[in-house]
């Protein structure tokens, strides 16, 4: 059925169905929502005063087709996207509001499919889908806004201003498959199923580190952020941000090993500036960074330093193994910028 | 100058400019937001256990038309629909997120007039704009979140499943002026130069009703929206989350006088389920009432009362001032709803 024929209230319905059941439910109950769905806004009580707040948006032929991601896989996503820039903080999501622009002839179905992979992924980091609204729209987009909490009573954060020469520069587990995957999806291209599967699950259904992101902050890490828009120009942002420069040795960088089967040669241009990897990049101590390595609980590779930038513009430069200064776009690397 | 031409970044500078002018500033201060604009998310410290949040999306081509309203103006009424949610609470705002969807050929200029509209309104509320993102789009949309905390300590808010039989069923203002400006607005009508003008503000740069929000909670309503679907409509929305039904006499319904005077017979039409006035609409008993109408320091019609609706589905009962059944229909009025 269409979306168009059960109209908005109907659709609203159906989808409080699928927020209420059991499992959002218990996390409304726990979250302390006195107000939820249904009324003009929902009203929550807080256990922490620092509160942490994202939107994200994602637009149909923009940022995903419907010719290669499902619909729960892009409720998935969407909730993966916001939740990545909570862990990116090392905070704690709480609650998701959505706001979601669809064209009337849209399938009933395919909109509660939605809502299900969200739901999926929110009652497995205990976030309540708390509200939101459903609007017609010509094109599908999606827009979450997830609000969480510090991990902590004094606000301490990861932020991008933080970064201080002399710190190692660290990312979290491999990169490149997401990017990998949506070339693979886009071209048609065929490989082994595992590798298949893997690549399309990094692109169409990140895993957010929210559990990484917060470990990060106990052990004292003040400078970090989420690979959304690849490894190099993210770490410009920190640079940018905390007014220092990077010095990133390309060897270094992990590169995941099925990108790595699948595409050859090209995988280390996805790792360096493919994006959506939605993997934790992060600059510490060397002492704090040592912990990190040891304590993490997932991959974490030392891929260069921070440097001062001295009264020049703030920049990442690529060494190789040797110490050789690398051209990203003699490599032709740049080529896989998203 | 076009948004593709100076790129996302290029953009969000420009925004953030506006954003950081001397109010936004002093109010991201004001509200002790720790991390703002730029980084993954906002961090910000809160003074109350009790918090709202609402988001609501406009969508070009299905809840507004640049043929009919300026860039200006539609940074208001998306920032105003917002906080007129919260108004709905008797909520206090303190935060928006703005998520926006821009054909790549939009005028640079057009995103800063849309953003210094919905400045000039957040500064006004003491609301801080502390983050959000900009996206392609091929249609302009736009997603505010606002964050605000209840205006008591104990989290007393209005809500629809509050209203109890024996209440009186009052609005604030004059319904029918947004209707009536949107009608005139396609139709290309001409009035004199200040009905125009009211009629125009009425629909392109609502008033949220939020101190007259605050004053129902602290005297003690508890029931209450704004009007976004029409006086009928939303009283249905209250009726069927109380459980209750409601009785309206039409001839008390205060309609517009610029309406009256632009549209004769068809302006208690746009006043009963024209839409989007942002009044607010609330029940309590008689003697809360009375005190609401003296103190409310805005115009408070009674214009029904709230009844049991015993075993059968909750509905508004329309009758005129000699107690005669009115139908909606038959009076052609309905032809009006949005």
């Amino acid at each position: 059925m269409k979306v168009s024929r059960i109209g908005e209230f109907g659709l609203i319905a159906a989808l409080s169905r699928i927020t209420s059941a059991a499992t959002n439910e218990k996390w409304q109950s726990l979250r302390q929502i006195t107000v939820g769905m249904g009324d003009d806004a929902a009203v929550w009580k807080t256990e922490n005063p620092f509160q942490i707040a994202t939107v994200d948006s994602m637009v149909e032929g923009i940022h995903f087709t419907l010719k290669t991601i499902t619909w729960r896989e892009l409720g998935w996503k969407s909730l993966a996207v916001n939740l990545s820039d909570i862990a990116a903080m090392g905070g704690v999501p709480l609650y998701a509001f959505v706001s979601i622009g669809l064209p009337a002839d849209t399938l009933v179905e395919d909109v509660t499919a939605l809502y299900e992979g969200m739901t999926e992924l929110a009652s497995m980091h205990e976030v309540a889908v708390a509200g939101g609204d459903t609007v017609t729209s010509p094109v599908v987009f999606i827009s979450v806004t997830v609000i969480g909490r510090a991990s902590n009573d004094e606000g301490r954060v990861l932020t991008r201003s933080a970064a201080q020469p002399g710190d190692k520069v660290a990312v979290t587990g491999e990169l490149g498959a997401s990017a990998a995957g949506l070339r693979m999806l886009l071209e048609g291209r065929k490989f082994p199923a595992r590798a298949t599967a893997e690549l399309r699950r990094a692109h169409d259904a990140p895993t957010p580190r929210l559990a990484e992101g917060r470990k990060l902050v106990s052990l004292g890490v003040k400078a970090g952020m989420d690979i959304s828009d690849g490894l190099i120009g993210d770490l410009t942002h920190i640079c940018d941000m905390s007014r220092v420069s990077a010095r990133v040795d390309v060897d270094r960088v992990p590169v995941s090993r099925a990108v790595t089967r699948c595409f050859g040669e090209r995988a280390r241009g996805f790792a360096l500036s493919g994006g959506e990897d939605y993997e934790l990049l992060f600059t510490a101590p060397a002492r704090i960074m040592a912990r990190a390595e040891k304590t993490l609980g997932c991959p974490v590779s030392v891929v260069g330093e921070i440097i001062p930038s001295g009264r020049r513009k703030p920049r990442v430069h690529l060494v190789n193994g040797h110490g050789d200064v690398v051209d990203l776009k003699h490599k032709g690397w740049d080529h896989f910028s998203t």
